[in-house]
């Protein structure tokens, strides 16, 4: 981490808020220069240096022929008592990005470069402010769109899914410096724990983390959304379902661009929880070039489809050969079979799980329900439990349990201790890497390169 | 302006940083409740109200369930230190626009109401924390795109022009006062002032106001930039001129929705100076209804246009034929004749103003010199010089000279004092109006709702 340690003598600068016109803009600079770099080109009552922590300033940025650029109010952070853990100002300027911008380059003089994307978070968590989770947190606080994404932001960054894997790896350390110390006497055939409490230790913890590695799938719902791809033979009622949604439902309709032609995105979201629905064009092959892009593309989507919405006019009744193929082709075993159209006639209620009008809006509130049920499984999720939402803490924790079956093995097959403490070294790292106890420049830049600019 | 005064019972919120994802976004609270109302849902070390001016505090702000919505810092101004001048609360949340919605829709439920566009600068106006002209130049430095017209709104807005029309103001009353002075003495035959004097004051004070009016076309140079139509006969390398722009003076091509075929625009900045570029399509009489629809709006493009850049394929020679056109629909008499592909032929050089070829950047330069000429014409800016660059304050300037001139007349026809006393009254109203002195609400209510919300 020395790198880190170096990169932190430089004192950094960017935007904090979305660029564009507004009211204010908000201009970050962060660390050892800061506050002087800011009294270098600030005219205001006093030095800011001789200011209080956690106090405001109105004054003037000046040019250096020292002609005012804009009026301003400097909000001052000193004695690590900021965001970063270092000096730190805020300048709050007219919300003029060519203001905005002049201020920065002003700035850039005075022995203060722009920052990388989420280095003030990075430093943040280098100075202890945040462990590497809650960092990560950070990210996704800003970029939830739903109650739910918000809340399970928030839990993380809170600290909770910390807490619990601070706590599972403080009983992993207590176990393997156990077994070491044991290794330490192994002449004098002294053993500090028996090798049935080492097991039933181990299957303590690997109990623990395979709960928070179930919480995933439902994390993954809270953090990203559910995509759905709804398929169904041609005039199944695909755009009348999307148009309803577009209406019941606070549907987004987003035409990504350059697919517009064969997938329509909508953005539905049910109870707090976000649904991308893909309207897939076509799965039948075909000789046709275009066409055969449609089709890959729907093929594609499906892949990907976390549920499938197989949507069928049950005037003509259930598509077998269209379900044959996305049973063939979709990797979810997650598909709703949605008969449309029930104003018009009785379909079979075993052949379907929802039975639906588009026309009419029979029964779209139970398709609802059945969707949300689906997304969240069996969940018992509370405020307080903690879930993992983030693809690199489910990996680690991952890796973690491998290590401690291998652990298990190790025991069952009678090695030596040294071959046990390997692998609970191996899964305290694990855990270290969510939290960031343990962590290399790479997962660090790879963190903290997602976040923007000014974060 | 009473209505006005009752208004400002309210506290109003708005988000003041532009909408989108960012680091951090800004919440603006202003009013009488403005620290009490976020007290009630924001959870810190202590309470708000019991905190200095220009302190800014950590904490959360609760929903009424007690949860956190988000971690803030909370800036708190009162006892009139605020840019309204009421007491003022600014919360800086991450930069979500869903945790931001998700705060401002809490605090209406405190006694808290949305601010309408531009209602927190209309209060630093109702407050007297800045004149009327220098309110309006807050919109002005918010939307300045250039050096230019940035220094231009920062004149109008560290109060130059105000300075300017008050010191005027105050020599027309001091004159009108005389004047009524004498009409309550007229029976006692006392002359406070002589006609002379009298005339001699209101040429002093027409005088200044023509140098300021005369300001304005350049002024409207500085603040909105000059609109240039390009106008050729097909094939005298308008796209050519257009591409060479964008890739030597920083020209950015923004294709107006809907008028894409016939219209292309295009931004161009010289020396900090915006060039509204307009690139016609036709002007001659078609029978073809899509075309004539193209044709009026060129027409109406050549209309508005401040300069006409009028290009020629000097291998063809000067179209006399387009040239009478322009000249009989444009008003404008700054048709800058342009002659291109001089690398291809050796034109006349009395039959135009510039020579160029956009194909090898031959003259350009000049080009743009010529450009700016006409743009600023003579004058003499410097920084302390009052400009006019509003059309509000450019008409109300004209209205005052209009009553002075009538003064003027009265005097001469020997109409008695208090003719030239209405008109001396009219002229300071006028000059009352620009600076906010004399007011209605209508005035102040067609200023503010330009305003964006949050400002």
């Amino acid at each position: 981490m020395s790198q880190s340690l170096s990169e932190n003598e430089d004192t950094i600068i960017a935007l904090a808020t979305p660029n564009g016109v507004g009211a204010i803009s908000v201009i970050r600079v962060s660390g050892p220069n800061a506050i002087s770099s800011v009294d270098n080109v600030f005219s205001g009552k006093k030095k800011l240096l001789d200011c209080a922590s956690h106090t405001i300033h109105y004054g003037k940025i000046l040019e250096s022929g020292g002609e005012a650029i804009d009026d301003v109010l400097v909000s001052v952070f000193s004695n690590g008592h900021s965001f970063t853990g270092e000096d730190s100002i805020e300048i709050s300027t007219h919300g003029s990005p060519f203001i905005a911008q002049k201020i920065i380059s002003i700035l850039l003089q005075q022995n203060v470069r722009l920052a990388e994307p989420g280095e003030f978070t990075k430093r943040a968590f280098l100075n202890g402010k945040l462990d590497l989770a809650q960092a990560e947190a950070v990210a996704d606080v800003i970029n939830s769109r739903t109650e739910v994404s918000l809340r399970g932001a928030r839990n993380q960054l809170d600290g909770i899914l910390s807490k619990k894997i601070d706590s599972l790896r403080d009983k992993l350390i207590h176990t393997s410096s156990l077994i070491e110390l044991e290794l330490d006497f192994a002449e004098e055939d002294i053993q500090f724990m028996s090798l049935q409490q080492i097991l039933s230790n181990i299957d303590e913890i690997l109990n623990e983390l395979e709960k928070l590695i179930q919480t995933f799938s439902f994390g993954k719902v809270i953090r990203d959304g559910v995509n759905v791809a709804l398929v169904g033979p041609p005039n199944s009622g695909k755009s009348s379902l999307l148009n309803y949604f577009l209406k019941e439902a606070r549907a987004i309709v987003s035409e990504v661009p350059g697919t517009t032609r064969d997938i329509i995105r909508e953005d539905l979201f049910i109870d707090g929880i976000l649904f991308r629905l893909f309207d897939t064009a076509g799965l039948r092959d075909t000789e046709d070039q275009i066409e055969k892009e449609g089709v890959n593309r729907s093929r594609n989507a499906l892949k990907e489809a976390d549920v499938v919405l197989f949507l069928n006019d049950s005037t003509v009744g259930f598509s077998e050969n269209l379900y044959t193929e996305i049973l063939d082709l979709s990797s979810s075993n997650r598909i709703l079979k949605v008969a449309n159209k029930v104003d018009l006639c009785n379909p079979d209620p075993k052949a379907y799980d929802v039975l639906i009008s588009a026309k009419t809006g029979e029964g779209i509130q139970e398709l609802f329900r059945k969707l949300k049920a689906i997304a969240l499984g069996s969940s018992t999720y509370t405020e307080k439990t903690a879930i993992v939402t983030n693809l690199r803490h489910y990996q680690s924790l991952q890796k973690a349990s491998d290590s401690l079956q291998s652990a298990k093995e190790s025991i069952s097959q009678q090695l030596t201790g040294e071959f046990i403490s390997v692998d609970l070294r191996n899964a305290e790292n694990s855990l270290g890497e969510i939290i960031g106890k343990i962590t290399s420049d790479d997962i660090l830049n790879n963190i903290f390169s997602k976040f923007c600019i000014g974060k």
